[in-house]
């Protein structure tokens, strides 16, 4: 593996040199600079990577932290971040363990093996996280955000997501109407759940007497939720579900019990995953922009990477509507 | 963020004693070594990893490359190698890109930034991977491999995997017979269509006379396929799909056209992802151990970096008909 000094010698000049070169110094003459070029080229040079991180202090890394990269909507996360991140010539290091992964992430900005940090699964318990946040690391939120850890983070406007759910379902008359929640300790469950139960009320509706079931995000929970949901007196006839992934749950479940989606219950979902499109699931949901989430998350974490004493920035972005077969291709009341 | 050598004059030691320490060195007094642990803890110190890295020559770090993560097989890859790596205190750096992930890998290995790289994505496209391995670089190939390219590697019997399906085919009586291939340039694909086609012509069908639709492992490409099959004057009765997502694909087809599964074609696909066994898709399909298989690949990474010059090995699994409602619970002939 050709070094910068066997460069050097090659073409006949100082390493100083050859460093201007590769960095584009403008005190080189232009014949010369040709030749180097040249060299490099046929010497197949790679600068050393780990050296020019411990110099310049940057390791050109970030990591991404993401609980369950089998829920549909991680993939398309990951994808993004691979994709723009690659765009600003950083790389990515993922951890997939939610809770696990954020001491294991916090410990490599410390060893600096990655420049920051973006985490997808902050949840009220990371004592870690609040840690290293007080301690300068830099972190991005991503998605969901604690209150007390005070840093960037982009999210959509879940609060909001969850009134229109509430506004399409009583816009319709649907008077008997089920919920399945969210992971409590995520923002993004307590927001969802909060704009829908307050916006019903807004409506005339009790939030008491939404029939409500405990999930948490996964398929299977949902599943059994919404059986239970099913078994009921009085079934719902519209049923709002914290995620995508919880929605694909319940179409599921209801198919079992041979319960039709929409003649005898609406199901809505959250996210907007690429399967909410597929014939088989045809899934009403409220749309979540990712790739414009996934850009403002790295353009936050490149800017706190490179100014670290810069104000913290929240950026929300609205969320939408999505309206297909599982509510009867209804459109939101005026 | 504490040095080694402020950690050094807390304890009232040397640098050299403090590093002994951390490495376990047996000529250290149990009361000096009990008193610079107790240092480390209180200062919350962390060893630069980047440092380590430049002396030990190991970052710890391993890369993998997958395409399209947001086929569903990927994200149970990328899991078990998340858990699979933090077992042997690795971490994972994702590339998402398939061709031209490959380089970034490759100039990483190059750069020292990860130890090696395991590429789930090699296809005969593969100039890069192929001067990379001829350079002595550490890679692993994962389920697909290349010909021309000898390194360590870990796959499905693919050839065995097509071999069974075409069995169970011919053994229930199905006469037109339906294949959507996959990526021609995937060994996977290549070889799951040798096996079936083969083992076909050894039960008198004529290879000829299969409905082949190209596929390329996609969702989309697929439910196109599948729409060609259908509308075919004589439409195959049982449709082997080249992976568990061109399957889905296919199911959707059906739906739409209101052709009944299984009742007027069977449909079988390869993987077992997750999704596979979901009511929705009940779908039949040949199982790949993907954690026996990821577990393999990661300590051929280990042993890869410790002994550069060991012989190359080639590990492969087994794979395993998976009946399930898409083939109407049908068993394998005897």
């Amino acid at each position: 593996m050709a070094t910068s000094r066997d460069v050097a010698r090659a073409a006949g000049v100082s390493q100083t040199t050859v460093s201007r070169v590769l960095h584009d110094h403008p005190g080189v003459k232009p014949e010369t600079r040709e030749r180097v070029l040249r060299v490099l080229r046929e010497m197949n040079y790679s600068p050393d990577g780990l050296a020019r991180a411990m110099i310049t202090r940057r390791t050109g890394t970030v990591g991404v932290v993401v609980e369950d990269i089998t829920n549909p909507f991680y993939p398309e996360v990951v994808e993004a971040f691979c994709r723009e991140l690659a765009a600003v010539e950083r790389r990515m290091t993922l951890w997939n363990s939610g809770e696990a992964g954020e001491p294991a992430a916090v410990g490599a900005i410390r060893q600096r093996l990655v420049d920051g940090v973006i985490f997808t699964t902050a949840t009220s318990d990371s004592a870690v996280l609040k840690e290293a946040v007080r301690q300068g690391a830099p972190v991005v939120l991503f998605n969901r955000y604690v209150q007390d850890i005070d840093c960037d983070r982009v999210t959509t406007d879940n609060l909001g997501g969850g009134r229109i759910v509430a506004r399409y379902f009583a816009g319709h008359g649907h008077e008997r109407i089920g919920l399945i929640s969210g992971n409590q300790k995520a923002s993004t469950a307590i927001e969802r759940e909060k704009g829908f139960l307050e916006e019903l009320g807004a409506h005339g509706f009790d939030p008491g007497a939404v029939l409500r079931q405990p999930g948490d995000f996964s398929y299977h929970r949902s599943r059994r939720a919404m059986r239970e949901l099913i078994e009921c007196d009085a079934p719902p006839t519209a049923v709002f579900c914290a995620n995508d992934l919880t929605a694909l749950g319940a179409i599921d479940a209801a198919r079992e019990a041979g319960v039709r989606i929409p003649e005898d219950v609406w199901v809505v979902g959250f996210d907007d995953i690429g399967m909410a499109s597929w014939k088989t699931f045809d899934l009403t949901t409220v749309r979540q922009p990712i790739s414009d989430m996934v850009r403002a998350a790295v353009e936050l974490m490149v800017r706190r990477v490179s100014s670290p004493g810069r104000s913290f920035e929240h950026v929300e972005f609205g969320s939408q509507l999505i309206i297909r077969g599982s509510t009867a291709h209804k459109q939101l009341p005026e």
